[in-house]
């Protein structure tokens, strides 16, 4: 566990309140905290030390909270610790799902039946930390970000992609990129995308310009069945779709290695929240649903689907009742998934 | 005129309509009418040959239909001759007003009041064409697209969109970037606000990352007054703000050289739509909006405020009523402006 910064702490307890009450009596539950994040760096100025980045190594699984703070220069923390994270344990399937579920408030009229998954790259793009300032803080000052793509990156999670959307009832995949502006990174995309689609002939696919993509998502969200997409893009894209699908307190993440060499790690959509970190009102259901992911991740089939039906529930008994704190929804939860 | 491609061509005959009906007497329009875009590219191979774009600098301003078409590679003719026109003329600010009219369809549920401006930066970001690809085709192929950022073009706009927050009521600018990954460019954005700000003790500022201002634009798009933001920031959340203000049909923008020194353009949002090209469904709307904004840089207030008007009726006059051709919403705008 990786609690992170402001209401991070606070909805990993949630969490790890729901796991345990979820697993069942025979699996041996064993956590170990890490304290990494503003607090840490503040005291010692370290960010994620390499003795921790092995030890971590260890595990079966990270359940992270949220990292940043508005003490801490941007980027310090968000590069120097959950990215060197995403990047050192090559997660390179950043996976979101987005489900509108009944009883929940969204911004979008009439109520569309929200059923998606966003695969995004996770390792490579314009978060690749690539790029540099030159006369820095002059009027001659250039500055310039390197968006990475490799063949590699790229086929392995649009493979990653089109499995999804094969075991899916619906099994449609769309790509978006920007491959009319972008054309090198998206002609390297689109080739790569239409070659391995040739291996799954049963997937149906589109392709659509980012831009355009957000105009669907409040449009017609209801289109969408599996989207992959770059780093960058499935960073704004998911933050939309949690948007439209009840917003960021639901919405769940799992940064997935898929080859198994390195702990995944699970994670809320949403960030460290310092305005209204200790008042008790984030909603742990992001990070409750994210535990979800992470034991679908380990094989917890069962397990994850108790998880997931408690939490429907659970939003029908809020609807319309009085505001719980970040304590009660982890209780309510707790005691659904054990009942 | 640059009618363009698929709808671009139904489009900018009615904004011709409607600009000469809303001219005075005694002001003398005169238009040249250059053929550019998927056509001339089958017919001649040309894109944008020197001698028009020579000759398109002899014009006060360009009205641009919309360019692209699925059987040129994509980026072909976007990047060879928007976006060649845009940096030649040096259009650093791309403007893009966004207001909900009365009588027209949101996907938001309790249609919010919406009227703010998205400034976006036109001349530089991930838009220059500075990327390449290595090992083509091939397993091993790396591709990198360069965002360049320098302190000259985030200046010019950033002042830019200060002087318009300074006029208008609310005079709140919001920056969007996403400085906590992209750091050398988000470093370069920040510093430059923050910096041109002392100068406009008025203005309240706020910094938003891209990701989470795409959640605010469909939960809370009162919030926004101007924003200011990057090429590719800018042409992500202009779709998405035009989604939610009526629709793309509605979007108008302006591709505006401040200095003077070259002819500005202005074009809808939309693009070329070549599923709907030629059956009279395209809405000239957005086209009719933009050549206000043609208007209204030339110089041409009352006549640019008369067409906003014209649309504001027309659109409730519209709303119930039985879809209406491009022409017939061109008739209609052009009678109204006129009368
Ligand atoms: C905090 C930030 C670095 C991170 C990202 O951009 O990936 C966050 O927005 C997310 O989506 O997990
Ligand atoms: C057609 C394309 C190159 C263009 C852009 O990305 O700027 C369009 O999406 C726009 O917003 O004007």
């Amino acid at each position: 566990m990786i609690p992170g910064d402001g209401i991070g702490r606070e909805v990993v307890a949630q969490g790890l309140k729901v796991l345990s009450a979820v697993l069942p009596s025979d699996v041996k539950l064993e956590t170990e905290e890490y304290d990494l994040g503003a607090r840490r760096y503040h005291a010692t100025g370290e960010i994620l030390p390499d003795a921790e980045l092995e030890s971590l190594k260890g595990h079966d699984a990270i359940l992270l909270g949220a990292i940043g703070d508005p003490s801490v220069p941007a980027g310090v923390l968000e590069r120097g610790l959950l990215l060197k994270l995403r990047f050192a344990f090559d997660h390179y399937v950043n996976l979101r799902p987005s489900k509108l579920f009944p009883h929940t408030a969204t911004p979008l009229a009439g109520r569309p039946d929200i059923d998606f998954v966003v695969v995004r790259e996770g390792t490579e793009g314009p978060y690749t930390g690539n790029g540099g300032s030159l006369r820095t803080g002059t009027p001659a000052e250039v500055a310039t970000e390197v968006s990475v793509n490799t063949a590699l990156g790229v086929e392995r999670v649009v493979r990653d992609a089109y499995e999804r959307a094969q075991a899916r009832p619906r099994k449609k995949l769309t790509l978006v990129h920007k491959n009319n502006v972008l054309v090198y990174a998206g002609q390297l995309w689109k080739s790569v995308f239409d070659r391995v689609g040739r291996e799954y002939p049963e997937v149906t696919t589109d392709y659509l310009h980012v831009d355009a993509a957000t105009i669907f998502l409040v449009t017609r969200p209801e289109q969408f069945d599996v989207i992959v997409t770059d780093n960058l893009f499935g960073d704004i894209l998911t933050d939309l779709a949690a948007a439209v699908t009840g917003g960021i307190g639901l919405a769940a993440s799992g940064n997935i290695n898929p080859d198994g060499a390195f702990p995944s790690m699970f994670e809320p959509v949403h960030g460290s929240a310092p305005d209204i970190a200790g008042t008790g009102k984030a909603d742990p259901t992001a990070t409750v649903l994210s535990v979800a992911l992470l034991l679908r991740h380990l094989g917890y089939e069962a397990e994850a689907a108790r998880i997931e039906a408690a939490v429907a529930d659970d939003l029908a008994e809020r609807d319309g009742a009085a505001p719980r704190s970040t304590d009660e929804t982890g209780d309510a939860l707790a005691r659904r998934v054990a009942g």
